[in-house]
């Protein structure tokens, strides 16, 4: 039988591709793996030989140290594959397909799945609603950044892509279905993004980039992206966004010289809690983003919230942030009747849609995002680089099926 | 005081520019105006100098004959114009906005316009809710075809352009925004068009092109556009869609080849009452598009229904049609769970957003509809043309706004 | 291995109770099966034990002969039962467990089912979209007025009651969750009912008693019902309806004398193809009530239509009915801008929330409905009854596990 | 011409019936008003008689100096009044009309009340979006708890009850459409209560209890609302409510002795920022709760917040309390897929169907709250006894229209 190389992580700041098992159709005990999830049978599951998977800004909460991710935890939780093993539960799914795999672990069994939040699905992760391949305290799946992978509920996760050419074609735009597209794209709809909406991005980072893509997919008139990485902002650029440097002060003057008022119809914020102040030199400063918003946005405006939010930052710069608590000006929005929409995004909901826009060409996520493909046993550099401010997103080629 | 041009209804085939009175602050007696209209005090009213007024389609019903317009009926709905005067209750608008007027005149202080449904005001028509400007049966409000105009409640209806020069300067599209621009993304919106649709529209007229246009604005993945007439139908494929030729039968074969299936998700009815069999020589068949569209849309879609059935149609084909009744497979949209919305569009609903979505180069609907300004003394020849099948929508500059 | 005895359509006008097989997790081959799903395997469906299963009125267009249903077939598919084994497959459901089936039977693995449309599931019926238990046409999974029946694909299908003792006590009410109470609801959210609305319902039959129901629960200000059945108008009144009596003509007049005016917000179709014309002696009419519908709601109003109209009806009242063909007065409907909604009740999206208004009693579905529990062998006289006009709704008890 | 007696502040703790000016149609400068609406022209004004005119809590916040609002500012924005003097510009509100004034003024010409979004009305208060009578930093519109009020584009805002005597006969349940059943009912929807739906109202109070009431108007299932007032937790027991007392703890533990686990699918908060902790002796404490709400909703729920939030308060514990900030733990939020909505309730989208509810005897709002109508002269003594937690809604009658 075959083996299976995959990236690791091996402690605060270091990735390595280790040899590990090739997947079977139970969860076995593992680094990460919750005890009630170890010897779970997974008749309902794929094997996927990897096509694609990408490394991911959340990936690098863990590499960062900032969680309590075991050593020797499999990575990788955007995953594009060919279906080279199915379970005897599968019905629709055939071998040879190549699918998409939401990073959102969902059993399509329960309630939260029957109400399409399959982000907080409730059988998968015995320690809370919502789970993920390849992350900390998700309930310990497997991640893809690797050879192979084991995809439960198969007939219910996977987007079948419907013609393998095609997919092989498009497949640095097909492969961010798997997460930051479906994610940006629901913070766009989240802030209430519709035709003829001015936008402001928080963060140029890939999800970012891919909220602004989103953004103009669903009509916005103007999307602004902010961030303080000229590189980024240059990519953001590139594809008919304006942009704010954040280096140079918070985005509300910058706005105004754009849109002629301070003022957008939506806000998302595409960084999260390891936010920094505005201003060359700013330090971490959690909520600055969420006021920021607050500021910024309309009144009678909305807030798509993809970034993350923690319960517990070990690595946070003060007690209130190890805590996950946040000083916000709530206020600020309820003076301007301003919602807020936070979470997982429901990768469902929205792949088949985004998987039909890019296949007729109507949008090019690939290119927007600098989607750069590089061997598996580059991804400790690629690591490094992303970390780095690289304006690029990374996206693993484990069995030579991207060519160059 | 000056003067008044303005385009007539003469009789069946027969529109002529005549000298009518400049508008007051009064709707007074004349051809078309319901009694209970006669007299009525419009303190809330602007008087406008017409920047640009379109050829509608739906006067075509009234030019040929097919209503009970009386002569002399002052045509013309679609205005944008400039404000001149405003009555002693407008408080927002100022004279020298350059302003779109929504086809649909609306108080804004009936309970259905208190729900955005501006296209049944309760207030404008005595003879039922809804009302239009040079309309048979719509209240009496006179048209826009003219070198002047009177729109009521007119901080409520209109929309102020930001910039007057930048308006200008786009006002072959801005031009669009007081009807068909609005209808067409209407039917796209009822008919359930997000990212990623596929989308098929029945008329390659002006509100099918704009349709087609909106569906694309709104993210569909593939816009398929059916028509009998070449010219139109090539105008439609110049902006990215699909075609259907229907002078080979009907749609479902041609869909197939395009999408590999008979099926949309979204079918947009842009033709209405007047509708025509399919194939050559075909002869009008009232139900023909709304039949067809239930075949050819996917179990669980919805149809939206921009184009106008009537209550009465004195020319009908038959008896049932004379009174408005259409023979519907409706069981075929049942077993498919289907919707259906029809009416008028509320354009201030959207109007706004299509506006930002033109002023910042998102999208060309001008272009999409080959807008071509004419003369006002050109009004007769264009009415002729689009009645022919020019793939042409006609717009009338009645005081030289439009530089050619 | 037990029997199973069921009961049968033996040709129009005739049910009898007959020995068929128990079931096994596999489509056999039997009467209505469709051969492309004879030998289906189900795996991952569940063998139920029969608590209760209703009598439909959608059973009586087949036992009435107005369809193509083949002698033999099993009828029902309003089934709750016990589980008592279920296949390889099923992870979440267990032995024991009291469950509501949706009668729309869903695979939970396709586009629909992932968007929520479990009413068109693309993967049980091979002929078309959607399907049902015991129906002619639906694919031909077997009926569940028996002792015991099949249900395929458990975990997602199947609504699991909390609490056993809790559901025996309420099986009158919760009985009404496989069908009735989520169509005549489903009927009054797609009419657009809310909290205040005005409602007319047409029909007093279970689906309409439901759909009333449904529209109280919703916060309706009036809920007018109208039938040309005194037994059933009077159920109607017993729980706060409004009643119209059609034996005296058209509802207009009636609705003018309860609210003031001749309209209302809301329209329900709860009668469907076999609808009858107007006043005393009224003959079968069949677009009699979408017809009256589109007169009596107001302008900006919906249409529910859960009422079924079918393709083709070979015992319809002319060659337009036979085919499925109506004569609807559409431009009535265009002019006030309407919406319609058609199709089956996809009834995961609402059972729950309506089981949790039954166990916290906040509705008496049973009671309204006046739901009456007879034995397995008393179902001819039910079937007669109910189709003679009975304000009843049958509920058939075949292993005794309702207590009179 | 007649005088007009009025309450007004008088400092902290201190209100007092004064002499004022009978309304003129013009804002005349007075306390609290701001400057650039001084001498503002109001011909689309109404001026009323009060019928009835309500001490809401919002007014307390203002009362206990926790505000800037000067000496001598005249209170009141929950009015219900009879039409006595129409504007020139008003067209369709009538002499003698009986009507309900929502608390938000609003214009009806700008883009946010076309939007629906009359909380935030862009032209009536020239510091920020949004105003309402009788309160600090609102624009400076005259308070109604006095004899006359006028009312700005009264065709606009103005509800008109269909029938005086009816109104009249119902006014203790139709004064509560002023602010506060509207209030809540926005908190439940925003909440997303629906049919089904548990639900948990942090506070007693009016509009917590409004809040219970829309919920249980929405179909919900369970309402649990929480309070440390015994005398407020008997008022919700008396209309089907479930009790939480927080005098023993945080709200978790005894939800799940309701319910069988520490979750409700939607919760409100009716409490704002004079917020307390939970148990015996809790002191001040404004994030509580929120975050006890994000605590107790379970995964893929949301929030109606229709407890106010402020930007500044200079009585807070806190340095950041006093300028609005909140330490809030959204990543407990953000792991469970919340949706926050704040800001203060468009009443014009909810109070015509509440009043459609009240006339048609679906609810009781007047008997949930307790409503007691007081003369104009006692209301120092209803601010006091409110403020010193009465479980009344105490209802001003300065005309003598409410008879006991």
């Amino acid at each position: 039988m075959a083996g299976n190389r995959a990236v690791a992580y091996k402690g605060p700041g270091k990735v390595e591709v280790i040899d590990t098992d090739y997947p079977t159709f139970e969860l076995k005990d593992g680094p990460g793996v919750n005890p009630a999830n170890v010897g779970r049978k997974v008749p309902h599951g794929a094997i996927l030989k990897t096509v694609t998977t990408n490394i991911c800004g959340s990936d690098q909460h863990m590499v960062r140290g900032r969680t309590t991710a075991p050593k020797d935890l499999v990575l990788g939780h955007e995953i594009t594959g060919e279906v080279v093993e199915v379970g005897p539960d599968v019905e629709f799914v055939k071998v040879g397909d190549i699918v998409s795999v939401p990073f959102n672990i969902a059993c399509g069994r329960c309630r939260n799945c029957k109400e399409r939040k399959t982000g907080i699905c409730l059988n998968v992760n015995p320690d809370r609603p919502g789970s993920a391949y390849g992350y900390v305290d998700m309930g310990g799946w497997v991640g893809g950044q690797a050879e192979y992978v084991l995809v439960p509920y198969a007939d219910w996760n996977l987007l079948v892509f419907p013609d393998r050419d095609q997919a092989l074609e498009k497949i640095m735009d097909l492969t961010m279905l798997s997460d930051i597209f479906p994610t940006g794209f629901h913070g766009a709809v989240t802030a209430g993004v519709g035709v003829g909406s001015t936008v402001y991005v928080a963060g140029a980072g890939p999800v970012g980039l891919a909220a602004a893509t989103g953004a103009l997919l669903l009509g916005a008139a103007v999307v602004i992206v902010g961030d303080m990485n000229a590189d980024r902002l240059k990519q953001a650029a590139s594809f008919g966004c304006e942009t704010v440097d954040l280096t140079k002060g918070g985005p509300a003057e910058q706005i105004e010289q754009i849109l002629g008022e301070p003022l957008v119809d939506c806000g998302i914020d595409a960084v999260g809690f390891e936010a920094k102040g505005h201003g060359s030199g700013a330090k971490e400063a959690p909520a600055t983003v969420l006021n920021s918003l607050m500021d910024i946005t309309a009144a009678g405006g909305a807030l798509g919230i993809p970034g993350l939010y923690v319960t517990g930052d070990p690595g946070g710069i003060d007690e209130a942030a190890q805590k996950g608590s946040l000083s916000l000006s709530l206020g600020t929005g309820w003076a301007k009747s301003l919602s807020f929409t936070t979470g997982q995004c429901p990768v469902m909901k929205y792949n088949r849609g985004l998987m039909m826009a890019i296949l007729h060409d109507r949008v090019q996520i690939g290119k927007n995002v600098n989607a750069t493909a590089i061997g598996l046993d580059d991804a400790p550099r690629g690591y490094a680089e992303f970390d780095a401010g690289a304006a690029t997103k990374y996206v693993l080629n484990p069995n030579g099926y991207v060519k160059n």
